[in-house]
Protein backbone atom coordinates (compact mmCIF):
# COMPACT_ATOMS: atom_id res chain seq x y z
CA UNK A 1 0.00 0.00 0.00
CA UNK A 2 2.75 2.28 0.15
CA UNK A 3 4.55 2.85 -3.65
CA UNK A 4 1.10 4.04 -5.05
CA UNK A 5 -0.12 7.14 -5.84
CA UNK A 6 0.55 9.87 -3.42
CA UNK A 7 -0.76 13.36 -2.73
CA UNK A 8 0.66 15.73 -0.47
CA UNK A 9 -0.41 18.66 1.04
CA UNK A 10 1.80 21.00 3.28
CA UNK A 11 -0.29 23.97 3.68
CA UNK A 12 -3.91 24.82 3.22
CA UNK A 13 -4.71 26.44 -0.14
CA UNK A 14 -7.12 26.75 -3.06
CA UNK A 15 -5.67 24.43 -5.16
CA UNK A 16 -6.07 21.50 -2.50
CA UNK A 17 -9.46 22.04 -1.45
CA UNK A 18 -10.59 18.97 -3.30
CA UNK A 19 -8.07 17.00 -1.86
CA UNK A 20 -8.24 18.74 1.52
CA UNK A 21 -12.21 17.73 1.40
CA UNK A 22 -11.01 14.14 0.41
CA UNK A 23 -9.05 14.12 3.67
CA UNK A 24 -11.72 15.74 6.14
CA UNK A 25 -13.90 13.10 5.01
CA UNK A 26 -11.64 10.39 5.55
CA UNK A 27 -10.43 11.75 8.99
CA UNK A 28 -14.75 11.77 9.66
CA UNK A 29 -15.23 8.35 9.12
CA UNK A 30 -12.91 6.93 10.56
CA UNK A 31 -12.84 6.28 14.78
CA UNK A 32 -9.55 4.91 15.35
CA UNK A 33 -6.41 6.77 14.36
CA UNK A 34 -2.75 4.96 14.85
CA UNK A 35 -0.68 7.54 16.95
CA UNK A 36 2.71 6.72 16.60
CA UNK A 37 5.38 8.33 18.98
CA UNK A 38 9.40 7.16 20.28
CA UNK A 39 9.10 6.17 23.98
CA UNK A 40 11.26 8.50 26.33
CA UNK A 41 12.04 5.84 28.35
CA UNK A 42 13.40 3.15 25.62
CA UNK A 43 13.24 5.86 22.72
CA UNK A 44 11.52 2.75 20.63
CA UNK A 45 8.69 3.51 18.44
CA UNK A 46 5.50 2.69 19.19
CA UNK A 47 2.02 2.67 17.39
CA UNK A 48 -1.42 3.18 19.82
CA UNK A 49 -4.71 3.07 18.59
CA UNK A 50 -6.91 5.56 20.00
CA UNK A 51 -10.15 7.14 19.92
CA UNK A 52 -9.74 10.73 17.60
CA UNK A 53 -12.64 13.28 16.36
CA UNK A 54 -11.47 16.10 14.14
CA UNK A 55 -12.92 19.67 14.74
CA UNK A 56 -12.34 22.38 11.90
CA UNK A 57 -8.15 22.06 11.40
CA UNK A 58 -7.15 20.12 14.43
CA UNK A 59 -8.03 16.37 15.77
CA UNK A 60 -8.70 15.68 19.40
CA UNK A 61 -7.27 12.88 20.90
CA UNK A 62 -8.48 12.44 24.61
CA UNK A 63 -7.83 9.82 27.57
CA UNK A 64 -7.66 9.40 31.20
CA UNK A 65 -5.47 12.31 32.98
CA UNK A 66 -3.60 9.35 34.27
CA UNK A 67 -2.65 7.71 31.22
CA UNK A 68 1.19 7.39 30.93
CA UNK A 69 0.76 7.44 26.67
CA UNK A 70 -1.68 10.96 27.44
CA UNK A 71 0.38 12.25 29.86
CA UNK A 72 3.51 11.75 26.93
CA UNK A 73 1.37 13.59 24.54
CA UNK A 74 0.71 16.23 26.34
CA UNK A 75 4.83 16.97 27.25
CA UNK A 76 4.41 17.71 22.89
CA UNK A 77 6.54 14.88 21.99
CA UNK A 78 6.95 14.40 18.45
CA UNK A 79 4.09 12.20 16.91
CA UNK A 80 2.61 10.77 13.64
CA UNK A 81 -0.90 10.14 13.79
CA UNK A 82 -2.21 7.95 10.69
CA UNK A 83 -5.83 7.07 9.45
CA UNK A 84 -6.15 4.85 7.26
CA UNK A 85 -9.76 4.16 5.28
CA UNK A 86 -9.68 0.80 3.03
CA UNK A 87 -11.97 0.60 0.42
CA UNK A 88 -11.64 -2.51 -1.60
CA UNK A 89 -9.38 -5.21 -2.63
CA UNK A 90 -7.99 -4.73 -6.09
CA UNK A 91 -8.13 -7.79 -7.76
CA UNK A 92 -5.82 -7.79 -10.79
CA UNK A 93 -4.89 -10.86 -13.28
CA UNK A 94 -2.33 -11.48 -11.68
CA UNK A 95 -1.28 -11.30 -7.63
CA UNK A 96 1.61 -8.82 -8.36
CA UNK A 97 -1.02 -5.92 -10.09
CA UNK A 98 -3.46 -7.12 -7.20
CA UNK A 99 -3.80 -4.39 -4.43
CA UNK A 100 -6.01 -2.20 -1.87
CA UNK A 101 -8.11 0.45 -2.36
CA UNK A 102 -7.56 2.89 0.03
CA UNK A 103 -7.32 6.33 1.50
CA UNK A 104 -4.30 7.32 4.28
CA UNK A 105 -3.62 10.78 6.20
CA UNK A 106 -0.96 10.84 7.93
CA UNK A 107 -0.46 14.17 10.51
CA UNK A 108 2.67 15.15 12.02
CA UNK A 109 3.62 17.60 15.00
CA UNK A 110 3.18 17.95 18.55
CA UNK A 111 0.15 17.39 20.61
CA UNK A 112 -0.87 21.05 22.30
CA UNK A 113 -2.80 20.20 25.76
CA UNK A 114 -6.10 21.60 26.08
CA UNK A 115 -7.36 23.74 29.01
CA UNK A 116 -10.24 23.43 31.22
CA UNK A 117 -11.93 26.76 29.29
CA UNK A 118 -11.13 24.72 26.14
CA UNK A 119 -12.81 21.28 26.93
CA UNK A 120 -16.27 21.41 27.52
CA UNK A 121 -16.35 21.91 23.34
CA UNK A 122 -14.38 19.67 22.80
CA UNK A 123 -15.79 16.67 24.85
CA UNK A 124 -19.09 17.34 22.62
CA UNK A 125 -16.88 17.20 19.19
CA UNK A 126 -15.67 13.79 20.72
CA UNK A 127 -18.83 12.65 21.81
CA UNK A 128 -21.23 13.14 18.50
CA UNK A 129 -18.16 11.85 16.59
CA UNK A 130 -18.75 8.82 18.41
CA UNK A 131 -22.45 8.68 18.57
CA UNK A 132 -24.14 11.85 16.88
CA UNK A 133 -27.18 13.15 18.95
CA UNK A 134 -25.70 11.77 22.51
CA UNK A 135 -24.46 15.27 23.96
CA UNK A 136 -27.78 16.40 24.70
CA UNK A 137 -29.38 13.15 25.34
CA UNK A 138 -27.03 11.22 27.82
CA UNK A 139 -26.64 11.97 31.22
CA UNK A 140 -24.84 15.55 31.27
CA UNK A 141 -20.28 15.41 31.89
CA UNK A 142 -19.72 15.91 35.51
CA UNK A 143 -17.07 18.22 36.27
CA UNK A 144 -14.89 15.79 38.33
CA UNK A 145 -15.36 13.57 35.27
CA UNK A 146 -14.24 16.68 32.43
CA UNK A 147 -10.96 16.81 35.24
CA UNK A 148 -10.20 13.28 34.59
CA UNK A 149 -9.75 13.82 31.11
CA UNK A 150 -7.18 14.92 29.60
CA UNK A 151 -7.95 16.19 26.06
CA UNK A 152 -4.79 17.32 23.22
CA UNK A 153 -4.79 18.93 19.95
CA UNK A 154 -3.19 18.51 16.70
CA UNK A 155 -3.02 20.66 13.99
CA UNK A 156 -3.81 19.61 10.10
CA UNK A 157 -1.31 22.09 9.32
CA UNK A 158 1.44 19.05 8.53
CA UNK A 159 -0.26 16.33 6.67
CA UNK A 160 0.23 14.23 3.76
CA UNK A 161 -2.02 11.76 2.20
CA UNK A 162 -2.17 8.80 0.07
CA UNK A 163 -4.87 6.63 -1.80
CA UNK A 164 -5.12 4.21 -3.93
CA UNK A 165 -7.90 4.39 -6.41
CA UNK A 166 -9.63 2.48 -9.18
CA UNK A 167 -9.82 -0.40 -11.46
CA UNK A 168 -7.00 -2.97 -11.53
CA UNK A 169 -3.68 -1.87 -13.88
CA UNK A 170 -2.77 -4.85 -15.45
CA UNK A 171 -0.09 -5.36 -17.46
CA UNK A 172 -1.13 -5.01 -21.20
CA UNK A 173 -0.15 -8.84 -22.23
CA UNK A 174 -2.31 -10.21 -19.22
CA UNK A 175 -5.85 -8.25 -20.48
CA UNK A 176 -6.30 -10.78 -22.76
CA UNK A 177 -5.94 -13.70 -21.04
CA UNK A 178 -9.49 -15.33 -19.81
CA UNK A 179 -8.84 -14.13 -16.07
CA UNK A 180 -11.52 -12.11 -14.46
CA UNK A 181 -10.46 -8.54 -13.05
CA UNK A 182 -12.10 -6.36 -10.55
CA UNK A 183 -12.38 -5.30 -7.40
CA UNK A 184 -14.12 -6.63 -4.12
CA UNK A 185 -15.69 -3.16 -2.16
CA UNK A 186 -14.88 -3.28 1.40
CA UNK A 187 -18.39 -2.31 3.40
CA UNK A 188 -18.36 -1.31 6.65
CA UNK A 189 -21.16 -0.03 8.76
CA UNK A 190 -23.22 -0.15 11.69
CA UNK A 191 -25.66 -2.91 12.85
CA UNK A 192 -28.64 -2.57 14.70
CA UNK A 193 -28.18 -1.21 18.35
CA UNK A 194 -28.14 -3.99 21.10
CA UNK A 195 -29.49 -3.24 24.01
CA UNK A 196 -27.98 -3.74 27.48
CA UNK A 197 -29.37 -6.31 29.87
CA UNK A 198 -29.82 -3.49 32.33
CA UNK A 199 -31.49 -1.34 29.83
CA UNK A 200 -33.91 -3.82 29.07
CA UNK A 201 -37.24 -2.16 28.34
CA UNK A 202 -35.85 1.56 27.67
CA UNK A 203 -36.63 2.23 23.94
CA UNK A 204 -33.41 2.55 21.74
CA UNK A 205 -33.72 6.63 20.96
CA UNK A 206 -34.34 7.79 17.63
CA UNK A 207 -30.59 9.11 16.95
CA UNK A 208 -29.12 6.04 16.54
CA UNK A 209 -31.69 4.13 14.53
CA UNK B 1 -9.51 3.06 24.03
CA UNK B 2 -6.01 2.93 25.81
CA UNK B 3 -6.81 2.61 29.15
CA UNK B 4 -8.99 -0.86 29.03
CA UNK B 5 -8.75 -3.99 29.96
CA UNK B 6 -5.25 -5.32 28.78
CA UNK B 7 -3.48 -8.99 28.55
CA UNK B 8 0.00 -8.90 27.79
CA UNK B 9 1.70 -12.27 25.96
CA UNK B 10 5.53 -11.87 26.00
CA UNK B 11 6.29 -16.05 24.86
CA UNK B 12 3.85 -18.18 23.52
CA UNK B 13 3.24 -20.68 26.12
CA UNK B 14 -0.05 -23.01 27.14
CA UNK B 15 -1.71 -20.84 29.51
CA UNK B 16 -1.73 -18.13 26.74
CA UNK B 17 -3.06 -20.81 24.30
CA UNK B 18 -6.56 -18.75 23.77
CA UNK B 19 -5.58 -15.45 24.11
CA UNK B 20 -3.27 -16.64 21.76
CA UNK B 21 -6.25 -17.84 19.03
CA UNK B 22 -7.92 -14.36 19.75
CA UNK B 23 -4.33 -12.38 18.78
CA UNK B 24 -4.25 -14.55 15.29
CA UNK B 25 -7.81 -14.24 14.88
CA UNK B 26 -7.15 -10.32 14.75
CA UNK B 27 -3.91 -11.03 12.39
CA UNK B 28 -6.32 -13.10 9.83
CA UNK B 29 -9.27 -11.27 9.97
CA UNK B 30 -7.17 -7.78 9.09
CA UNK B 31 -6.07 -6.71 5.57
CA UNK B 32 -3.61 -3.47 7.04
CA UNK B 33 -1.33 -3.18 9.98
CA UNK B 34 -0.05 0.19 10.81
CA UNK B 35 4.16 0.22 10.55
CA UNK B 36 5.24 2.62 13.01
CA UNK B 37 9.48 3.41 13.12
CA UNK B 38 12.01 6.10 13.67
CA UNK B 39 12.99 8.02 10.52
CA UNK B 40 16.84 7.39 10.21
CA UNK B 41 17.19 10.73 8.81
CA UNK B 42 14.77 12.99 10.67
CA UNK B 43 14.95 10.47 13.75
CA UNK B 44 11.20 11.39 13.75
CA UNK B 45 8.19 8.91 14.21
CA UNK B 46 6.57 7.80 11.40
CA UNK B 47 3.20 5.27 10.84
CA UNK B 48 2.57 3.73 7.37
CA UNK B 49 -0.17 1.08 6.66
CA UNK B 50 1.01 -2.09 5.00
CA UNK B 51 -0.64 -5.18 3.50
CA UNK B 52 0.21 -7.94 5.55
CA UNK B 53 -0.22 -11.64 6.12
CA UNK B 54 -0.14 -13.86 8.90
CA UNK B 55 2.03 -16.98 8.32
CA UNK B 56 2.05 -19.24 12.04
CA UNK B 57 4.54 -17.47 14.02
CA UNK B 58 5.26 -14.46 11.91
CA UNK B 59 3.44 -11.65 9.86
CA UNK B 60 5.21 -10.85 5.90
CA UNK B 61 4.88 -7.10 5.10
CA UNK B 62 6.08 -6.96 0.94
CA UNK B 63 6.73 -4.01 -0.98
CA UNK B 64 8.29 -3.07 -4.23
CA UNK B 65 12.38 -3.50 -3.55
CA UNK B 66 12.99 0.35 -4.84
CA UNK B 67 10.48 1.42 -1.67
CA UNK B 68 12.33 3.88 0.69
CA UNK B 69 9.79 2.31 3.62
CA UNK B 70 10.93 -1.25 2.50
CA UNK B 71 14.62 -0.86 2.65
CA UNK B 72 14.53 0.24 5.80
CA UNK B 73 12.67 -2.15 7.09
CA UNK B 74 15.04 -4.67 5.14
CA UNK B 75 17.78 -3.00 7.22
CA UNK B 76 16.52 -4.12 10.34
CA UNK B 77 15.29 -1.07 12.20
CA UNK B 78 13.58 -1.12 15.26
CA UNK B 79 9.73 -1.58 14.31
CA UNK B 80 5.97 -1.82 15.72
CA UNK B 81 3.53 -2.97 14.43
CA UNK B 82 0.30 -2.51 15.02
CA UNK B 83 -3.36 -4.29 14.00
CA UNK B 84 -6.74 -3.29 15.36
CA UNK B 85 -10.08 -4.29 15.19
CA UNK B 86 -13.10 -2.06 16.18
CA UNK B 87 -16.13 -4.20 17.15
CA UNK B 88 -18.78 -1.83 18.36
CA UNK B 89 -19.50 1.34 19.25
CA UNK B 90 -20.13 1.10 23.51
CA UNK B 91 -22.90 3.70 24.31
CA UNK B 92 -22.78 4.31 28.07
CA UNK B 93 -25.46 6.71 29.80
CA UNK B 94 -23.39 9.02 29.88
CA UNK B 95 -20.62 10.48 27.50
CA UNK B 96 -17.65 9.96 29.98
CA UNK B 97 -18.46 5.86 30.29
CA UNK B 98 -19.14 5.23 26.57
CA UNK B 99 -16.06 3.46 24.70
CA UNK B 100 -15.68 1.38 21.51
CA UNK B 101 -15.10 -2.53 21.98
CA UNK B 102 -11.76 -3.13 19.72
CA UNK B 103 -8.88 -5.78 19.65
CA UNK B 104 -5.53 -5.07 18.97
CA UNK B 105 -2.27 -6.06 18.63
CA UNK B 106 1.07 -4.34 18.88
CA UNK B 107 4.16 -6.73 17.60
CA UNK B 108 7.60 -5.49 18.33
CA UNK B 109 11.41 -6.19 16.82
CA UNK B 110 13.02 -5.98 13.74
CA UNK B 111 12.23 -7.47 10.35
CA UNK B 112 14.51 -9.63 8.89
CA UNK B 113 14.59 -9.93 4.65
CA UNK B 114 13.53 -13.33 3.30
CA UNK B 115 15.84 -14.92 0.70
CA UNK B 116 14.88 -15.76 -2.86
CA UNK B 117 14.36 -18.99 -1.74
CA UNK B 118 11.88 -18.27 1.17
CA UNK B 119 9.96 -15.68 -1.36
CA UNK B 120 7.87 -18.04 -3.25
CA UNK B 121 6.24 -19.55 -0.49
CA UNK B 122 6.36 -16.25 1.51
CA UNK B 123 4.06 -14.18 -2.04
CA UNK B 124 1.46 -17.26 -1.88
CA UNK B 125 0.66 -16.65 1.70
CA UNK B 126 0.45 -13.06 0.98
CA UNK B 127 -1.57 -13.45 -2.30
CA UNK B 128 -3.91 -15.94 -0.38
CA UNK B 129 -4.55 -14.00 2.51
CA UNK B 130 -5.64 -10.64 0.36
CA UNK B 131 -7.15 -12.78 -2.06
CA UNK B 132 -8.09 -16.98 -1.54
CA UNK B 133 -7.81 -18.86 -4.35
CA UNK B 134 -6.05 -16.63 -6.00
CA UNK B 135 -2.99 -18.20 -6.18
CA UNK B 136 -4.26 -21.33 -8.40
CA UNK B 137 -6.02 -18.82 -10.28
CA UNK B 138 -4.36 -15.48 -11.42
CA UNK B 139 -1.40 -15.49 -14.16
CA UNK B 140 1.58 -17.52 -12.46
CA UNK B 141 3.99 -14.91 -11.09
CA UNK B 142 7.50 -14.31 -13.04
CA UNK B 143 10.47 -14.30 -11.70
CA UNK B 144 11.19 -10.56 -12.64
CA UNK B 145 7.84 -9.76 -10.40
CA UNK B 146 9.95 -11.75 -7.81
CA UNK B 147 12.52 -10.09 -8.21
CA UNK B 148 11.49 -6.68 -8.07
CA UNK B 149 9.45 -7.69 -4.66
CA UNK B 150 11.16 -6.87 -1.10
CA UNK B 151 9.46 -9.40 1.50
CA UNK B 152 10.47 -9.11 5.24
CA UNK B 153 8.65 -11.29 8.31
CA UNK B 154 8.48 -10.41 11.94
CA UNK B 155 8.41 -13.11 14.31
CA UNK B 156 5.40 -12.57 16.93
CA UNK B 157 7.62 -13.59 19.43
CA UNK B 158 7.32 -9.91 21.02
CA UNK B 159 3.66 -8.57 21.23
CA UNK B 160 1.17 -7.33 23.21
CA UNK B 161 -2.44 -7.14 22.89
CA UNK B 162 -5.27 -5.28 24.19
CA UNK B 163 -8.90 -5.58 23.99
CA UNK B 164 -12.18 -4.18 25.29
CA UNK B 165 -15.18 -6.33 25.26
CA UNK B 166 -18.86 -7.01 26.17
CA UNK B 167 -21.51 -4.56 27.42
CA UNK B 168 -20.98 -0.71 28.98
CA UNK B 169 -19.91 -0.33 32.07
CA UNK B 170 -21.98 2.50 33.58
CA UNK B 171 -21.68 4.15 37.18
CA UNK B 172 -23.92 2.56 39.65
CA UNK B 173 -25.95 5.76 40.20
CA UNK B 174 -26.55 6.04 36.33
CA UNK B 175 -27.86 2.42 35.72
CA UNK B 176 -31.53 3.99 36.96
CA UNK B 177 -31.87 6.84 34.89
CA UNK B 178 -34.45 6.51 31.83
CA UNK B 179 -31.53 6.63 29.26
CA UNK B 180 -30.78 4.16 26.94
CA UNK B 181 -27.46 2.04 26.96
CA UNK B 182 -26.38 -0.94 24.70
CA UNK B 183 -23.46 -1.21 21.81
CA UNK B 184 -23.63 -0.58 18.06
CA UNK B 185 -21.73 -2.90 16.49
CA UNK B 186 -19.85 -2.52 13.78
CA UNK B 187 -19.31 -4.77 11.08
CA UNK B 188 -16.80 -4.91 7.74
CA UNK B 189 -17.91 -7.12 4.81
CA UNK B 190 -16.69 -7.89 1.32
CA UNK B 191 -19.59 -6.17 -1.18
CA UNK B 192 -20.35 -7.92 -4.33
CA UNK B 193 -17.53 -8.37 -7.27
CA UNK B 194 -17.49 -5.71 -9.53
CA UNK B 195 -15.99 -6.74 -12.60
CA UNK B 196 -13.43 -4.39 -14.55
CA UNK B 197 -14.56 -2.69 -17.65
CA UNK B 198 -11.52 -4.38 -19.56
CA UNK B 199 -12.83 -7.91 -18.24
CA UNK B 200 -16.64 -7.76 -19.43
CA UNK B 201 -18.00 -11.24 -20.09
CA UNK B 202 -15.87 -12.90 -17.84
CA UNK B 203 -17.30 -14.93 -15.43
CA UNK B 204 -16.84 -14.07 -11.79
CA UNK B 205 -14.84 -17.47 -10.21
CA UNK B 206 -16.43 -18.89 -7.43
CA UNK B 207 -13.90 -18.59 -4.96
CA UNK B 208 -14.34 -14.99 -5.16
CA UNK B 209 -18.27 -15.46 -4.73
Amino acid sequence: MTNENKFHVQRYSAREVHERAAIEKVLDNQYVAHVGFIDPDTHSPFVIPMGFARDNNRILIHGSSGSRIMMSLAKGIEICVTVTQLNAIVVARSAFNSSMNYESVMIFGQARVLSDDEKSLALERITEKLIPGMWSYARPMTKKESAATLIVELSLDKLSAKARTGEPSDDEEDVSLPIWAGLLPLETKLGAPITATNAAGIEVPSHLL
